[in-house]
């Protein structure tokens, strides 16, 4: 494995990570235990990355932060739409 | 701002983005709600950043990478550590 492939694999795992958390989160209907933060900081600084990707015309870290803004920003919006789900974890509304 | 400036501050917000989650699960003891497969997937995907950073010799993309490495590795054995807690979010153990 030279450096590329390195670099490739290491994008596609950074980038593919909040997948499975949207997919907890969408099921389970809770989000208790989550920073608001961590998906807040990640939208914004993913899009600003985005940003830069279109400045320096870098193709690779364009694609690189789509996914992840589309999760983080979905995440955010879950985190709020489930803040008031209690604390006794059963009885979600 | 210019373009570096603005990549500077993306990585710094991405930087960053999982202390608040340290933070929250040390305090509470609970982490129900989150997807152990989003902290694995980023301390493996951040660590070879780290290595890919260190074969391009690129030191920004080393320092990046340090804290989500340190964070999330804590969050992938905080989550195994507070995974038996149990679904009543009041009673930690």
């Amino acid at each position: 494995m030279n450096a590329t492939h390195l670099g490739l694999l290491a994008g596609t795992l950074t980038s593919v990570a909040a997948i499975p958390q949207v997919v907890k989160t969408l099921r389970t209907r809770h989000a208790r235990d989550i920073s608001i933060w961590q998906p807040v900081l990640l939208s914004i600084g993913v899009a600003l990355w985005l940003m830069y990707g279109k400045l320096i015309n870098d193709t690779p870290l364009i694609l690189a932060n789509i996914i992840p803004l589309v999760c983080n920003v979905m995440l955010t919006f879950l985190k709020l739409r489930y803040r008031n789900d209690g604390t006794d974890g059963h009885d979600g509304h």
